[in-house]
C-alpha cells in the first residue's frame, strides 16, 4: 500500500491582507525567509514521497503559480477544482485521482499553508499515520496545545492503540469545536486534548467508504466525477456537478461523525500562521526577534518601538513610540493595528469587498 | 517708497518627513490642497505686489522647483544663497538686491512655508505695516495666541503708536526665547503677548543700518558682495564671501536689540505648519476633519479608528483600533507615531543622518 500525499491549497489567508489576495494567496507568499508557504510544505515531505506521489488540490486561478512553485511535481498531479466546497469535497476530489492511480494508496491530507518546525519529526510521524492507516483506521495529527488557544477544534484522547511504532496512537474520544477560554484552558492543562491541525492520514478505500456511509448525496455525484476521470469528460463533468455540491468541511462531514479513528499527538513546531501576530510568533521562536521584542521583516528605523511586527517590502518603514503593533506595507497596500485587533483584518477585507474595493481584494 | 516683498524659501522642514526631503522641501509640498505652500504664499501676496516686486532667496538645490512653482516671477527675482546661513544672512542678502533695485525700497519679509487662512485681513494687514515702516519703524507681525503654546517665541507689547490704521500697532517692549509650559499660560491668557511669526516689514535703509550697528562683521562682508552688484564679479564674491558668514538668526542678530521696533497682533489664521499635528489641526479647522475626529489625505480605510491623521499618497492605508496616530505614507517610506510623539519625528531625521540613510534624507 504505497504512501501518497495530497496538499489542499485552496484557502486565501484572509487575515494575512494585504499580503493575501485574491490572486496572491497565502500559500503563494514569502512570510517565512525566501521560501513560500507552498514551496515549505513541498520540500519538507520531499525525503518521504516521490515527486509523483504528491497531489496538489487548488483553484484554477492559483494552479499556475503552485506549479511554479514546484517544478518537480508532474502537472497532472495538479488537480484543479473548479470552486471551493470546502475541505471535504476537495479531498474526495484528490481521493478519486489517487485511487484511479493506485486503488491501495494511502494518502496523507496536508495544509499548504501552515509551517513545521521540526521537519524531521514530522517526517518520522507521517510514516508512523501511515502504517495506522495501513491497518485501516482514519488517522488525525494531533498538535500538543502550546497555549489555550480560542482559535483551533480539540481532539480528546481515548484508550491507546497498539500501532504506530515510536509515537503513541490514540482512540480519539471526540472531536470538539473551537472553545471558549475557560474551556480552552481547562482541555490544554488536562493533558487529554490536542489541536486539530487538518492534517489526516488513512487508505483512499476507507475514506470513500465514509463519504459513501456519511455524505452519499456527496459521494454519488463524487462517483459520477470518477465514471469519466481519464475520459475527455472528466472536465465538463467535474465543471457541471461542483457547482451543485454542498461546502462541507471533512470534520463536520467525517471526522466527526467517524468510528475508529486515530489520532497522534505530535510537538513538531506547528504553527498555522493564520495571522500577523501568529507570524510574528513563529518568527520570534525561530529567532527573528531584536532586544526590544520587535520582530521585523524589510527596511525599519524605529524610536521607542516595543514587541512590535513590521513586515515591509520594499519601502522604508519609520516607527516612534509604538507598543504591541502591527504594520505591514505590501504593494499597494498599508496595514496599521494593535496586535490584539489582528482578528479584525478579516473584517477589514470584507469591507473592502462591500465597498467593491476589487484591486485591493 | 514702494513695497517690495522678500520670500524666505530656504527651510526644509524637517518634522514633515517622510514628505519632507532634501530635495523636496516642505515649501514645495502639496500640503494643503493642490497647491504647494509655496505657491500658497506668492497666491495670497500676488493683489499686494506686482510680480517684479516679488523677490525670493533660496538655496540652489530648490531655485529651479520654485520657479517652476510660481512662473510669474521675473527669473532674476530668485535669489541663491549659496548655503544656508539663518535668516539674518539671508534677508541681508535679499535687502540689497532690493536696494540695488530701488534705494527707497519698504521690504515685507514673509515665510515661504506657512498658512494663512484669513488671506484678506493678512493683506491689509501688510499694507498697514508697510505704512508704519514707512516712518520708520521696524514692524513685526504678532499672531494672537490661540493656545498656549512652547514652539514659538513671544512678543510682549508697550505703549500703542500712532499708526497703522485699522489696526493696532504696540511699541515692542522685548522679544521672549520658546517658554516653559507655565510661562506660556501666563503671557497667552495676558492678552500682552503674540507669537512671533517671522514675518516683517521695514524699509531696506532701516534694515540696513541695523545689520551695520548690531552685526558690523556682517555687514562688512555684505557690503563687499553688494559691491559687485550688477557686475560679472558677484557670483564668485557671494560663493566665497558666504562660507565665512556666521549663522545668525533675524530675532537675535537684530530684533531683540533694536530700538523702535513695533508689533501688530493679528488674527488671521495662521499656521506654522512645523509638524504632522499641526498640520492635522490646521486640516481640520479647513473642515477636513471626519466624524471620528479622522484627518484623512488619501485613500484610507479604517474600523475603529479615532482622532487620526492619515496622509498618504498613491497606496491604500488601513487601520483597526487606532486613536491619536499619525501615518504617513509618501514614496519610499512610511512614518507611523503616535500625535504626542510627533516631535520626534526631527530625532528620526537625525537617526537617518547618523545612519548615512542618504536615500530616505
Amino acid at each position: 500500500m504505497a504512501f501518497y500525499a495530497l496538499i489542499m491549497a485552496g484557502g486565501t489567508g484572509t487575515r494575512l491582507w494585504p499580503a493575501s489576495r485574491r490572486d496572491r494567496p497565502k500559500q503563494t507568499l514569502e512570510l517565512i525567509g525566501d521560501r513560500t508557504m507552498f514551496e515549505h510544505t513541498v520540500d519538507r515531505i520531499t525525503p518521504v514521497f516521490p515527486p509523483d506521489h504528491v497531489f496538489v488540490v487548488a483553484g484554477r486561478e492559483h494552479v499556475s503559480d503552485l506549479a511554479d512553485q514546484a517544478p518537480e511535481l508532474p502537472a497532472q498531479n495538479l488537480i484543479v477544482e473548479p470552486l471551493g466546497r470546502g475541505t471535504a469535497p476537495a479531498i474526495g476530489l484528490g481521493a478519486i485521482h489517487l485511487q484511479h492511480k493506485d486503488p491501495d494508496a494511502v494518502m496523507a491530507v496536508l495544509t499548504a499553508d501552515h509551517f513545521i518546525a521540526d521537519v524531521e519529526r514530522f517526517q518520522r510521524v507521517l510514516e508512523a499515520a501511515a502504517e495506522a492507516a495501513r491497518e485501516g483506521h482514519l488517522v488525525t495529527l494531533g498538535i500538543e496545545p502550546s497555549s489555550p488557544s480560542t482559535g483551533y477544534g480539540y481532539i480528546q484522547q481515548g484508550a491507546k492503540m497498539e500501532c504506530g511504532g515510536d509515537f503513541d496512537v490514540f482512540q480519539v474520544e471526540r472531536f470538539t469545536e473551537k472553545p471558549d477560554q475557560e474551556t480552552a484552558l481547562r482541555m490544554a492543562e488536562s493533558g487529554e486534548y490536542t489541536w486539530n491541525s487538518g492534517m489526516f492520514v488513512w487508505s483512499v478505500d476507507r475514506i470513500m467508504t465514509e463519504f459513501q456511509c456519511q455524505m452519499p448525496d456527496f459521494y454519488v455525484k463524487l462517483a459520477e466525477v470518477q465514471g469519466t476521470l481519464g475520459t475527455d469528460a472528466y472536465g465538463s463533468t467535474l465543471k457541471r456537478i461542483w457547482p451543485t455540491i454542498n461546502k462541507q468541511s471533512i470534520d463536520y462531514g467525517v471526522m466527526e461523525g467517524a468510528g475508529d479513528v486515530a489520532v497522534i499527538p505530535v510537538d513538531i513546531g506547528w504553527s498555522d500562521v493564520g495571522s500577523w501576530g501568529s507570524l510574528a510568533e513563529l518568527l520570534a521562536e525561530l529567532g527573528e526577534e531584536d532586544e526590544d521584542g520587535n520582530v521585523i521583516v524589510g527596511d525599519h528605523i524605529g524610536i521607542d518601538t516595543q514587541r512590535t511586527m513590521v513586515f515591509g517590502s520594499e519601502r522604508l518603514i519609520a516607527t516612534i513610540g509604538l507598543e504591541d503593533m502591527v504594520i505591514v506595507d505590501v504593494g499597494d497596500a498599508v496595514l496599521v493595528c494593535p496586535v490584539d485587533r489582528e482578528q479584525d483584518v478579516r473584517e477589514l477585507v470584507h469591507l473592502l469587498e462591500r465597498q467593491e474595493s476589487d484591486e485591493y481584494l
